[in-house]
């Protein structure tokens, strides 16, 4: 028997006969996101239904040496997920149990594979919501792992900013709670913030304690148009600093509009659009709302709908949510890229100015669009990956949005995380930062088994 | 010549003759902090001016393996300012200065010796504010170094919160960059949480980069007085639970009514009191005020005062951050020692009612307050050092303290840091996680020459 052989059977004797498969479908299933990324298979696939599961596997590969790469749903867009050395990929798809909701805590404790909206699902009996929302309908714990974000964010934060306690599985199969119950702390250092966003490179998360927030007292949505892109970013950049606490905003430019109508049947106005939302008490909202109808106006605002009720309010989030998708679908054959840099608010505006004649200089098909409260946003490229050349194009005008944004005190990706797909720009944007958190990861995880080739760049190669 | 004469000479080389100190005041002064916690004097005091004289000091402090404590002012709680092993003490009173205030990206950049009454000065002048007030006019670098809090952080969050970049000079001298000026960043390990709260164990802090807030449109500031603690304690958990999002909400027991009001000169009812605020819209502000209003006459609050000018509001808050001089001052000859656990928001109640219970227990002198918001109180006790029961039963209050916050998922610390007070809980909070801590420290800072004996424990020991 050779070593995987000699892994499947010890793995086999270990677990449950259907949590171990070198099935070809699920084999396939793990070696590829939702992204351009190049496609990889791992060994095996393990389905764990318990911390102690993840313990015991993470415990045999590092006899094995093997890599361990943690997986959620595969909806990652910088190919996290991708096993570039093959070995065990661990599915978290049965580890999906809503633990405990400590409603007068505003709490809640969940399994990593439990997805957003199933959590808010539960969370509505509560009169409760969880505020991230990245496009994909990812888990908690792939969403832990990559820091994720979503329109809610220049509200409510980020995901990190969510996070009490995580319990994580290390290299060596030791089990550490990295925070507590506790709203703030200043005991030790500050594990949950280094170990959200490490992309499953540190170690395993196998439960979440996650802060969640009542549902407002009273809620608007709306959709505000205007001639263009530029006129709606400043908008924006005037809404923020008058200080209007919206809950969303955020920029979908017109041929996205116009794919968003196609997959999501609304007939929205095909132009430049903003979509917002004011969370409060009613007469708070009302002024913010008064507050923010003037301020685009003086930005040539020439239409802004609200939507009044429920049905209304959730189609309008579920056509900005499913944008990626309205791409893939309205671009058959063709493979998702997606941008993702964040840039300091007053650079919003120069950055999708220079952004849109990339774009078109490069003669790309790709639409704009993010959550430009926070400075992020994203550009949508639907790439034939068979034109050589228009990879290329991508590829370039991917290095050129991130040049712009890290000679302006941005970051290379906002919200989806390195991957593989911002490796090459993490020496430009950390310097010899970047240095430290390769000392971090080997102190962590010495035999580097935790998704290697993710993140950090390996110091040694591994046969 | 012996080594601390050489140390001396070489630094008095390499900086400027008056940046170098052994000056017997001087070296008194930064023996101690605020606390009861021993002295311990350094060998020399440095005065930097810039980012590459601490370059240069720790680069000299790591050829001769002398420890290096940096210093703000002095106004620690747990000693995480005392050389206990000696060595150099960085004083970084003269990196002073408020470099940048980018306006419309509502960040700030300063050097570490700013003071947060110095950089609220300055921002005054562009109608902005920066959040966190401990109640000491702290120095924004030992600040970052505890991840300090205030009566704002249930609104604003923590210190870790703001904190969008740190300049630190490395144990090996070589300078990083934490974060970026992007409001959000998935791009490599979050090194901005880990050196917030790191107290000086893993680099010294030479420049900061700080969110602030535009300053409120409208703010009402209000003192309502209860019958009892626990009911004043409990209006606090339904204001909360109602979603009323207050801008403070601080517990201040009878005795600690009584210190405040002789210190201040103020006639506030001695009572058990919550001091609130409220920021936001005035027609938003006029509801969530009369909405609390309710709350607390439910919860027989006997007497709420609204300050109606900002000179009566500056009053209430500058009493409520004098408190623990209000004590120091109130008793001469003793010195303080101030419990500092957070609890969850459900377990409040029980926390401090156990904990006035254990003080009459122990017939000790202290008042109960702190930031109930975020479900953190602190006892002050005053302690006669020479009397050895006090002392003991003093100390003994603290464990009981943190044992009950700790049993109910609390932590031992919600704001004042480790020190050397808090090491002894360190195991029994963090468990196997204090060894990841340790083993990041090891990386981090191999000869172990920053800030020794504070928040984790030494693996080998030095000569």
């Amino acid at each position: 028997m050779n070593t995987t052989e000699n892994l499947y059977e010890e793995l086999r004797n270990a677990l449950k006969e259907h949590q171990v498969s070198k099935n070809e479908t699920l084999i396939e299933q793990h070696s590829h996101d939702e992204s351009y990324h190049k496609p990889s298979a791992p060994d095996l696939v393990i389905y764990p239904e318990s911390t102690e599961d993840v313990q015991l596997v993470v415990k045999i590969a590092s006899v094995y040496e093997v890599p361990v790469v943690p997986y959620g749903l595969g909806t990652s867009l910088e190919g996290h997920t991708i096993p570039y050395d093959r070995g065990i990929t661990i599915d978290f798809s049965e580890m999906n149990t809503v633990i405990e909701v400590r409603e007068s805590d505003f709490l809640v404790k969940v399994q990593p594979g439990v997805t957003r909206s199933q959590l808010n699902k539960e969370l509505k009996k509560y009169g409760l919501f969880f505020s991230v929302d990245p496009g994909a309908d990812a888990t908690l714990g792939g969403m832990a792992a990559t820091n994720a974000s979503g329109t809610t964010s220049v509200k409510y934060g980020v995901m990190r900013d969510q996070v009490r306690d995580l319990e994580v599985v290390l290299a060596d199969g030791e089990v550490i709670h990295t925070g507590s119950l506790a709203q703030k702390s200043s005991s030790g250092y500050n594990l949950n913030s280094l170990f959200v966003g490490s992309e499953g490179t540190l170690g395993c998360i196998t439960e979440l304690t996650l802060k969640v927030y009542g549902i407002p007292e009273h809620t608007v949505a709306a959709r505000a148009s205007f001639p263009t892109v530029d006129d709606a970013v400043e908008a924006v950049v005037s809404i923020l600093q008058a200080g209007v606490p919206v809950a969303r905003v955020e920029l979908v430019d017109e041929p996205s509009m116009k794919q968003a109508n196609m997959f999501s049947a609304t007939n929205y106005k095909v132009k430049p659009t903003l979509f917002l939302e004011f969370h409060g008490n009613e007469p708070g909202l009302k002024h913010d709302v008064e507050f923010t109808k003037e301020i685009v106006e003086d930005h040539r605002c020439d239409d802004i709908h609200f939507e009044e009720d429920n049905a209304a309010r959730n189609k309008l989030w579920e056509a900005r949510h499913n944008l990626a998708y309205a791409y893939v679908h309205g671009n058959p054959g063709k493979k998702l890229m997606v941008t993702d840099v964040c840039v300091p608010i007053s650079e919003l505006a120069g950055a999708i100015k220079h952004a849109r004649e990339q774009v078109d200089k490069l003669q790309l098909n790709g639409g704009i669009l993010g959550h430009v409260g926070d400075g992020n946003y994203h550009i949508l490229l639907m790439m034939d990956l068979s034109d050589s050349q228009e990879v290329k194009n991508a590829e370039h005008l991917n290095e050129q949005i991130v040049e712009y944004a890290l000679a302006r005190g941005g970051t290379c990706t906002g919200e989806h995380g390195v991957g593989v797909g911002k490796m090459k720009y993490q020496q430009k944007e950390h310097g010899h930062a970047l240095q430290i958190m390769e000392k971090i990861k080997l102190a962590l995880d010495p035999g580097q088994i935790l998704n290697p080739h993710k993140l950090v760049h390996q110091r040694r190669e591994k046969s």
